[in-house]
């Protein structure tokens, strides 16, 4: 019996393919790939999406909702599809969705948007590299024709440049429209490296990537500079509100937020939020959305203040937001309807999503920032979900 | 119309109830959900994982391997299901996977394990909250019977003490067993608290988390101290070998990672590795893990050397991998089939699975970071995935 | 001429040394080092602390206070001398140590103490390196024998262990009576190493500093686990007073550290107070300590809040003060002298020091953040310093 | 007996003053400030250096040399003063600077340079802070004219804008010309936010400093964007050298630069260097800078390799390198002897000093690691420092 897994050089992505190889993992392990092996679409829509393809991972899926949205691009109620395994979840996203809603909605904002690749040239000594700093700003124009040759929606924006040592490490940010872009950014800057290299005799190596993109790693420099888009969403939630849904007011969870600043400074936390991850996680699942990118986009910087009135203003910042409307797996079966019920699939939607996917997160903020002071947050686990 | 969505108190994950809330999906957004409403299992089986059931999402799963593991508890070879919508990532680890195991395998140990919950207390003065810091090590006993009292698979390890102004943040170690353990130590620790109180008369106030759990969030404090397991996959590889299957020598690639050290330290990255985090979502999406934990899991120290034969070693350590074969998603339908696959279902086997993912890891470690240099990271692109 | 810079093998730190180095400066540079070589001591003091001496720099002092030091060491009024050529320095702390007196003074504690080295151990694989962490634990208290054995006043408290890759990461924490410490837990720790490679079998290789102990350098772990002294200094001051002596109220001054704290947080910033190394670099240079250690003694954490009367509530955290009553710098004429005044010198001192210092930089910090929101910050500049 | 400090309001700055002082030192504390009144200039230099003047902190000098530096600005062969009571700093600095120098010296390169005063500005929502932003890159050039106007030096560069809430933090960058400049920048930056208030109808409120200047504290901001100068000091030292100076080899240093690097990541570490604050904060003393800024100047990043030849080339990257060779402390008298020395004493001179730093620095870096892995690191201390 060999130990190579079954595969088709013409026509991989099919029923059958999926099926030989289900029937290999049951001569292997013994398991039977029942579930996995039951989709609804035909295999052929996951070519360029998977490779060995075997069958999916049915993720449950809860839907939360109404979310008030006042975005620029999102605008009015919508139903959020979380796609997720952990008992209670959608159910406090949901809680926190309503609180907004009474309070007015969400008003969202994508105030910046960048996609990156990030190539390092290596030199003979650092007075060098710096030159070719400025070289690189005196032939910008070539160098994004060279790049955008590549791509019809990849857009050049600016290239940043980092000195240390003998290198120059550069940091190439494209708008890449309703596509997530790492594919097509890495692309770009590889052909305009090659310009580069062919035009300026003092290169002679540089690597594609020197690690200061931070593709699937969160760092300091997303947060600063933004990767993907920087979402920024804020409610004003009246105090008595707060009291008679979630039991807590406005001045606690403010004193609150001072403690828990604190331990998140102490502890080198990227993330001074509650729990932004969970809310991101199940909408890119249930959206086609790259998962992996949960890296870059679970930072978020919270802020909150008590107006004059007693009424709460509380914000979430997410800095890294990586997200798609076109492409990867947005065509997918499950996670194109998912997308279409947001009115988000296909071209000129991207932004949109964001503002939904925004709202959101703060509606998880708030629901378990509350549920943590009015100490129901142990007891909705054990009521909910699997704390036993 | 309604606005709420559908709920029945008695009964509500049910074929029933998800079709009841498709339809009003289609009725408040015109869509369809047909595939979304397609699943192969009784929703019963989603109680306690999911509100507001829907169906699922059907994220492509594609077949890796075989991978040589020489764990502790993971032995042999194995096949690893991974759930991605990313073309090229399956055939990317599968390529390091082929790599590895001709050079005998990946060695992977767990070194450490913890699972937290971080109270904070707040005091009068700085001075009294470290008296209160002495008293827990004193009634540490106590404190952890409180805790242990509310489970069965948890101990409580230690508290780690952290100070500043005037309060004592505390950080309650557990094990878990086979469960991630989130709730279970959330629950534990809430009652060790509210002994504390009782038994204290300097506590007045306590907040459930101070933050220095960064639950949800990647934290220093998690590299440091450990979040789930503390993994670490190794390998050597013979030089010879990278060069016919990946065409770079151990030298190259040894200096490439210098070079990349530099990057990422000035990008303030919490991973000095490639892209852990794409190979450990799509094994946790496959397996029911808590993907929204990638925001931990996907923090990884890379360290690399060249032997005096030339060959090179490779490891990746991956201090917060939160895992479980135990609770949460892992006994839903699909998840289950795929960790029977790797023979991780159930009882006594979070090591194993633990040992499989570093494994799996350091497989696309090795090949993305060797087609950075070889220069076939933009084409595979081209060929495998949307790069269009 | 000779381009070897003087020196006596037998006893080279003499005022005959000194005028022979001045003279090879004059007839190397021209420049006459007059005011270099005028110094009240006898050179011979020197010796330990200088190589090569040509004299001093005289570095301007100014005195602060009455600072009203509420410490378990320290307690009642200090005049505090401070070393700077800062204009606007010292009248800015001095504004600050009046205001804080009519409060009723600063509340000082010293909550944790602790000096490192950190060697790193090197083995085959991980699993070899978490068994040795293990042996470790079985050993401590040979290991700390040994180490003890070279230094009276040091004593080992604990071992930390960090695991990566195929390395275990030591940290030795000592406290080390009135001395900073480097030097001797350098040479503890030297042959407790010698003493663990002579006793287990699997040491083969091992640096004497991994990078943990981050000596001159800022670290999240310094933050976490203290390096010298933990201080914590308090006050609450009546609105009233804040109102009349600096122009701000509470309230406000609570909002603007709200918004100051994320911009600290995206800035990635190891200081979330105002300008603590001010104070502690003044205190240091005036009282003999080692400045260099600014690099780790200037991480803060402030923290404030707003009573229910209105009182201001302000403290800062110094996870990192390294400061000695002994050894080092302390002997010499000046700085004994300004050791002396604030009743620190010599043995049973160093805790009584940190008091004076932490109390002095919660002055700095109130007095720098209310002119800021004042306004008064750039015109007390424009009158006092050289902003001309 | 009153308890304030005596104070002259015409003309404090004066030898009767300080003794003034010093008695009233005495009266308080029963002290005699002998060497601390012990100065060899007329008081009257220091105003606008310090208030309430009492005399000078008298720190050892030594001289380390010759440093042969191949600058941009300085070239040839420097005297180094050394300000500390360390023991085996300057004996150890000094072995460096022989080292480098028989393997033809120190590169060093300035390669940016700003300095910085980062207001924040608050808004409504989001959306029109990010409004705001454009609205500031519209009227760049007026907002220049504004800061320009307060300073003959200071030219502004360029405005960073980071957005988060409701706020926009702006980061202006400055060239200062031979002053440190934090003076001048935090004038001209007021003046410039008042202009923007008067001239933009959304702006109510502001606040000079919104944290991301990062004034006086380590920012990973400040690693990545510069403050004060960027300097990269590089060498190349053949094998043969090393071994007969250092008794350490090119591969055996490399290789555990790769292991404590490892360390430095998982302690949060600032710096990847070796001990870069002791030389800077020795010539930081010496030449009259404002030794506070070590807080920042401190931080480094360190990168070696072995070239085919088999030698080492290292460097030491300081991104915050704040320096003045006009202002501040500069004029004082051991200051300006030193400043003198190095021929870097006034206007058209601050590039020269960095450089001159920058390769000090440097010379550190190569003695300590050499020492530590040479096992010569506790030895040397024994014998030449306190360590007893």
């Amino acid at each position: 019996m060999t130990d190579r897994i079954p595969r088709s050089k013409d026509n991989d992505n099919t029923v059958e393919m999926g099926e030989a190889r289900r029937d290999f993992v049951k001569q292997r392990t013994g398991v039977n790939l029942e579930h996995v092996g039951s989709f609804s679409f035909d295999p052929a829509i996951t070519a360029g999406n998977i490779e060995n393809f075997i069958g999916v991972a049915q993720v449950p899926m809860g839907l939360a909702g109404p979310l008030l949205v006042n975005g620029e691009h999102a605008q009015g109620d919508f139903y959020v599809p979380m796609a997720t395994a952990e008992g209670t979840l959608v159910a406090s996203y949901n809680r926190g969705m309503r609180l907004l809603r009474e309070a007015g909605g969400v008003t969202v904002s994508v105030v910046d948007d960048a996609m990156q690749r990030a190539p390092v040239f290596v030199f003979e000594n650092a007075r060098q590299a710096r030159d070719f700093g400025n070289w690189i700003d005196e032939h910008f124009d070539e160098i994004r024709q060279a790049a955008e040759s590549t791509t019809r929606s990849g857009k050049l924006r600016n290239i940043e440049k980092y000195a240390a040592a003998r290198m120059l490490y550069l940091r190439f940010n494209f708008t890449t429209g309703d596509a997530a872009g790492q594919n097509m950014v890495g692309k770009a800057t590889f052909v305009a490296c090659e310009w580069i290299k062919a035009n300026n005799p003092m290169v002679e190596k540089y690597i594609l990537s020197g690690a200061m993109d931070t593709d699937k790693k969160h760092s300091t420099l997303n947060t600063l500079h933004t990767r993907g888009k920087r979402v920024i969403a804020e409610a004003t939630i009246p105090n008595a509100l707060l009291k008679s849904i979630m039991g807590v007011d406005s001045e606690t969870l403010f004193k609150m937020r001072s403690i828990t600043q604190v331990g998140s400074f102490m502890a080198g936390s990227v993330n001074t939020g509650a729990h932004s991850a969970n809310g991101i996680t199940a909408v890119f699942m249930a959206t086609g959305q790259d998962v992996a990118n949960v890296a870059e986009s679970s930072a978020a910087i919270m802020f909150v203040d008590v107006n004059a009135a007693g009424d709460y203003y509380i914000s979430i910042t997410i800095p890294s937001m990586i997200v798609a409307t076109y492409g990867g797996g947005t065509g997918l079966a499950t996670q194109k309807e998912c997308l279409e019920m947001l009115g988000c699939y296909g071209k000129g939607k991207v932004r949109k999503l964001a503002e939904i996917i925004g709202a959101t997160v703060l509606a998880g903020e708030i629901s378990l920032s509350s549920a943590v002071l009015a100490g129901d947050w142990v007891t909705s686990h054990d009521a909910l979900g699997r704390n036993r």
